[in-house]
Order: C-alpha cells, then structure tokens, then sequence
C-alpha cells in the first residue's frame, strides 16, 4: 500500500464569466452560466464520441480553495453551524476536487460549451464522465 | 492561468476484498461488496457530521489504471466499437478519479463500512461529498 501523492494532470481549462469567488452563487442556491471547456491539443481521441445535448459530468480542480480547512459554514452563511467538509460541497477541503453536472450546449473542435457551470474562470479541468448509473440514481 | 500540475494528498485508504482487477465487477453490471474506508489520523473533524444510513460520494484515485489511454472498448469487452475515455467510465484516463455512490452502513471512529464499492484493496481516498443535489437530479 503505497502513501505516493499522486499528480494531476489538468487537461485543459474553464473559460467563464466568473473571475472571483464573490461573483460564483452558493452552491444549491441558483445555476451557474453558460461556459466553454477549452480541452488542451492531445485530448481529440478521447472527447470524439461527446455529443450536444448530452448531460456530462465534470470534474475540475478547484485551485482557489484552501486545503487545510475540515470544517465550515455551510453555503458561507455564519448562521449556519460549522459541518465537517466530508458532509458539505464546499470547495475548501483537503483535496478540493470539483464536481459539476453540466450539459454540453455546442461543441468546437476542443471547446465544449456548457451550461449551468459553477467554476471560476481558469479553473484546470481534471476529467469528464457520463452521468452516474441511472439505475442507481432511482 | 497556471499550468502547474496539482499533487493529490490521500485522506484514506479502501479496505476491500477485492483484490485484482479481474475480481471486479464490470462497470453499471452488478454492484460490488461492502468495504471499509479507513481514513488517515488528523481528517476525523472533517468526517464528524457523516451518519449511518446516508449515501455519499466517494472521490478515490484508481491507482491501478492506465494514464495514457484515451479510447477503450466499453465494459472492457472488445466486441463493442472503442469510445473516447470522456463517455465511458473506464478507470484508464489521463486523471483516474473513480466516483462512486455507497451507503454508509457502520462508523467506527475513522473508519466506515460502505456497501456496493466498486474499489480494490488499497485504493487512495481522495475525498467524500454528499450525493448531488436531488433537485438536478430529477
């Protein structure tokens, strides 16, 4: 059982409108804006069989959170009482991966248009998924 | 923007009795067994407000897969034509994060008893989040 800290390799990058946490909405609370994912040249083979209208899941790097932090107020509302980040989606946690459900509006050569995607603009992308099981999601 | 390539910290590690690949089920066709998620010493403030009964994310790096793969034959049977990684779930992919969906059956301190884990032995914890917001899921 190895203790390596494995390295990412971030496959490209979020272009949005969003250039600030203060400008993001709390999680839950409303969608995000439309958005481009600008995949980096190599990733062809493996974006091909994408389609517009699908519903993906993404996955980003959020590299404004803080990594040291296990407990918050949950949506940042002081009000709330502070919760272990394991029971919150807050983007401060020891590895601060997020996770989007969004829909692929367009697609252009290696830029995918999405909507109803909160991250800030240059935000790394880690990985793209189909939607969980529906069979499992029932 | 930058282009630095993020290291991953492991928060834990998957106890499981699945041992090798081929022990595993292939992907969406059955589910896999209960397995114990040990969490390193130092995260239990972050896990604290998780509860029996609940259905969680669980964010692990698939340590055993192909990084330089970007097509595959889906389910891993070669009888179906190749798909790009991004609309597959294979665990081969430039950054393989598995993403699974298990219910928390028992807490002993760091350690928690999920059912239906599709992970080997050994695998790095990455993260825990809640399941995805119930209103986009419908």
């Amino acid at each position: 059982m190895t203790e390596e800290r494995p390295l990412l390799r971030p496959i490209g990058t979020v272009e949005s409108s969003l250039r600030e946490k203060s400008d993001a909405p709390k999680q839950g609370e409303e969608g995000g804006p439309e958005a481009w994912l600008v995949f980096h040249a190599g990733y062809e083979e493996g974006l091909r069989d994408l389609e517009v209208g699908e519903e993906i899941l993404l996955l980003t790097w959020l590299d404004r959170a803080e990594r040291d932090v296990l407990s918050v107020h949950p949506r940042d509302d002081a009000r709330r009482p502070l919760r272990g980040v394991f029971s919150t989606r807050s983007a401060d946690r020891p590895n601060p991966i997020g996770l989007h459900r969004v829909t692929v509006r367009a697609i252009e050569g290696t830029r995918l248009r999405v909507s109803d995607l909160e991250a800030l603009h240059g935000t790394p992308i880690l990985d793209v998924k189909p939607v969980l099981d529906r069979v499992r999601e029932r």
